[in-house]
């Protein structure tokens, strides 16, 4: 079968033709019918620090099978599975959680103390064919087509962050970065609780797709966002809530600014280094609540978000930009690098 | 100055030519441009025990305008008001809190242990000028219409069962009763998190005015409501939440049928007596959640239900099927008797 | 090995010997150290209507070794289990939940939509060797005892009310009714937030446990429990909180008129048919919330309770009022019918 | 009357006798009978920058009686002044909001937009009778002394801080920085559902203060406070809750280390300058929440704290060190430079 792998610690992808797998122990065989590429992805693809380090800490081997946002069909269960069969259409929850420890046990296994990553510690989906444990599959509604379910993943994040930021009614919501999670924020947040939804980029190409999926499109570099955001919030001194997104660390000088007090922020996006932080102006006199988040709840949020597609509330594609074939993988890759929304690898 | 009066403890409503009123210590005079008649209004008009219990409960003085739903526009301020000024636009809160007791100082002023009734305890807004105390108006944002201002109060039960409900994005919600709450509920809530709104009304006229507001309408009197509700919701084993508005006794007979495990019950309308509850099976194995309310949140609720309203993201007028002006007092009262939206009066 | 049986549909136990077990896939086998007597126990011993009921529900099979409050030391495990092993110290949770529902999916095990029940479904604990799932085995930390393990799921009610309460610092708490569950929701209670905890029961036995406790106690045949407790709480206007862990249909003839406005009922205790409650007057107008619960967080609670006890906080033998051997069984069924608070089976 | 003011903007404070004021329009005359001095109290005295910031910004006039923190009976009422009467026992809240903002109509009067701040917008409570805004005074209950009524305001921070952790039974809780706050935190704490108090100071007084209160005394002096808090809390992977009372920019060199995953982290202390932050590190991946606060809830954190001492649930008391009388507050200043706990200014 055809796969897009990384064979050794260096720049680039290879696509090969590999045998198919056999489940094993508590694994599932997945017929793979469209996939998304990561962030991650990219960070092995370039072989940057970011994908070197996580390689590390996560024990990669190999030849390793690229890929962990999919949505295909179960063709084989291996022994000792009793709770899925051939034929249950399934996305992947990439974070494999031992299910023993503290954080499992009390409702945040998105923080298991034991974490292993399905495409890294394991090989991925960005092939015909997809083994997976068991118990990471979570089985769609007959609503939901393949390529939501590949979405689910990422678009998890974005839900999650949009659950901690516990919106009122009424609210007005900055998305600080229009990457993809921040596109998926604003797509779930235009069919919630908000009053308003507002984007931010210096990208006027990925600020625009904010645009077009409801938000109101402000770019830094050409209005000064701070006044822009509090002129539309004046009733309430600022936004209600914020969603950093971005991971600039240039980001935090002026987030504070345009959120009102007792505020709520979210932050998703990794700032490469230390942010300095003024605790005393900026949390403490402004009442300010800070919460970071990592990954989805197991498995609240893929309820949410899944009910909200199979409703017809939200349509995830909207996100998608390009659709690839494995075989156009290369290609795949190289437009990320360009910039996109959301890309897939479809079967065609 | 024109006035619907009621002059005594008997049936009826009278139109007269009243003195135009001066504001006296802490209170103001409203120019009212809108207003809208509520249930507790037709209860005075019928004199029926309702109206009687609550007319004896809040200490009644004769002649009382009635109505307490309005906005308009502050003409003068009386002595010692020094946050209100003549030309602020404006809506008001109907219960009148004391700001010194236990439920005032801990967030539940709408709860307070020495309430008055604006509208019973004092005079009303049915006429062309009102008085009231300054501390119950609430300004509004200059996007708001005054017909929009006259439905807040209204809207506030509607918006305050819908806070307490705390939708979860992917929730399904049930709005039990298309009265103008429940009505008002089905419009707020199709602008928020629910996935779903289902309406259920044994009246066709009123359920074909929630569907149009956007909610999967069910008549029980011609469908299985709970099998319907539970086929929509199979994904979760039924309902997530349910606002019980209809008051009837009978609704409790099938409510907890059609809600999930650990689902939240909202409980607005008053049902005339007790209602038989199976605490064992329906509350205790179930996990059931329920909250009842009276009122709106003092002034959480206003801030939530107008900065939709100024972003653009609801319009209350869509609840609203007849205008009248004042003169036109009985008539609008017979139209509420026969059935209707909400009702309001205008100057035109 | 000596156990203690239900050998027929029929009232009564057997102590008989019966051969020890071997652990099946994904079980364990436990030598037990301590159990502990429960209600469910004594429905089976009289078998009235709620055990057979039970019995019925969730199919037993004859003969069933009773019991299902443990502790005890692993000795060996089944096939496939991976995370326990001979010699890990546990307590049983009763509940065996599927891991699959979306109530399990959700954080709320404690309400599997597939329930079995340990000691019921399944043979218990009153042996000198148990099997269990290992899956509903909880690892007690060192510090903690076998008869504090073996208290620990009635205690988990008793803890799960409380949470379920959220006491704020400064709340007081009414327990209305002293058996076990009651018993220990003081002991719990007493150990955290609450100012004031008052019990109420008419039994001036239980009501004297209580009181040695900590709580304020109150036997309502003997003064008037709504004015002691509204004299308590003159402050607020009652009290902030109850728990109704009596299961008598008259206790909520009474609860709504000691509780302060936008108070919070718990209620626990399985009344034996349908309350009348008036939903206009002690619900809506009142502002009341009502949760229901069942059963223990899976595994929150657990958590919870044990590190109060190994922290040395709580200990809740402090409700032990008897102690048997196995061989004791029938003098140990005889006493709780009489009377008592919590009684053990212990290892002499 | 006796008095302790500020005459000029420069160090020190002067002792005058000066004319007993009348209460004006909305104020009330208070018969000081307990005052605690703060640490803004001695910004002033030292005429600091942070003391010379806080004047400036908050419009201080001279002279100027020093002093916020009393417990007094009302002895006369000026005009306008319904709600409060000679007789009434008092203590004072600092923060004078002003009702009308969207903070202070939302439940978050603590951080007013408008805030005024009694004892330096104002004169304020270091003399024999202190007059006061009506609105900022809170009725204490008989069983609560003029001692404890001085101790609320600063205990109300602690309060709120332990009210924003929200702290379940089982927490362990660590308290970092055991100035007056921090041991008001401990005391509360102590008392609550927490099952573990864990303070920490380099200060082995100050320790020592917060061990004879019922803490885990730590000094990261002299033991690595990160393993040993690790060590504790080992079931859990580090503490559960902090709170940050030291405002040493160091501190947040390690709190994030003992802290485990999905921890919530209280700021209080204001830390001069930046503090470096690891968010991809140190919140993002591990989940943490944090929360800015300052000054206290109104009314609902007063009404908490009365309760938990009408109840005899705590004594404030117990962090008192020392007692002065107005003639020796220069004395009073000095001792609070040297170090203390709570000092307070008292009639003898």
């Amino acid at each position: 079968m055809k796969a897009i792998l990384k064979t050794s610690p260096a720049p680039g992808i290879v696509l090969e033709d590999i045998s198919k797998p056999e489940p094993g122990m508590g694994e599932v065989l997945i017929k793979v019918e469209a996939a998304s590429i990561c962030g991650t992805d990219m960070h092995y693809y370039h072989w940057n620090q970011a994908g070197q380090g996580f390689a590390e800490k996560f024990n990669v081997k190999w030849p390793l099978v690229l890929g962990h946002e999919c949505g295909g069909t179960i063709v084989k269960v291996g022994e000792g599975v009793t709770d899925r069969k051939a034929g249950d259409r399934v996305a992947v929850e990439t974070h494999i959680s031992c299910g023993r420890c503290f954080s499992c046990q009390n409702g945040m296994a998105h923080n298991c103390s034991n974490m292993a990553i399905y495409g890294t510690s394991t090989n991925g989906c960005f092939a015909e064919y997809a083994l997976a444990p068991a118990k990471v599959t979570f089985v769609i509604p007959e609503e939901m087509s393949f390529e939501e379910a590949a979405l689910l993943e990422p678009a998890g994040v974005a839900m999650r962050a949009v659950e901690e930021a516990c919106v009122q009614p009424g609210d007005t919501v900055v998305v600080n970065g229009c990457g993809p999670i921040g596109l998926l924020a604003v797509l779930i947040l235009k069919a919630g609780n908000a009053a308003r939804v507002i984007a931010t980029d210096p990208d006027d190409y990925r600020l625009n797709l904010a645009g077009e999926l409801g938000a109101i499109a402000v770019n830094p570099m050409k209005e000064n966002a701070v006044e822009k955001i509090k002129m539309l919030t004046r009733d309430r001194g600022g936004a209600d809530i914020a969603l950093e997104t971005s991971g600039a660390v240039l980001a935090y000088r002026t987030i504070f600014d345009f959120m009102r007090l007792e505020g709520r922020l979210i932050t998703v996006g990794h700032p490469g280094g230390e942010v300095p932080i003024d605790i005393a102006g900026n949390v403490n006199t402004k009442g300010l609540s800070v919460k970071g988040i990592f990954g989805r709840r197991i498995w609240e949020t893929w309820w949410n978000i899944s009910s909200l597609i199979s409703a017809g509330k939200i349509n995830l594609t909207e996100v998608v930009t390009h659709r690839f074939t494995l075989d156009e993988g290369q290609q795949a890759f190289e437009q990320f690098a360009k910039g996109s929304g959301k890309i897939l690898f479809v079967n065609k």
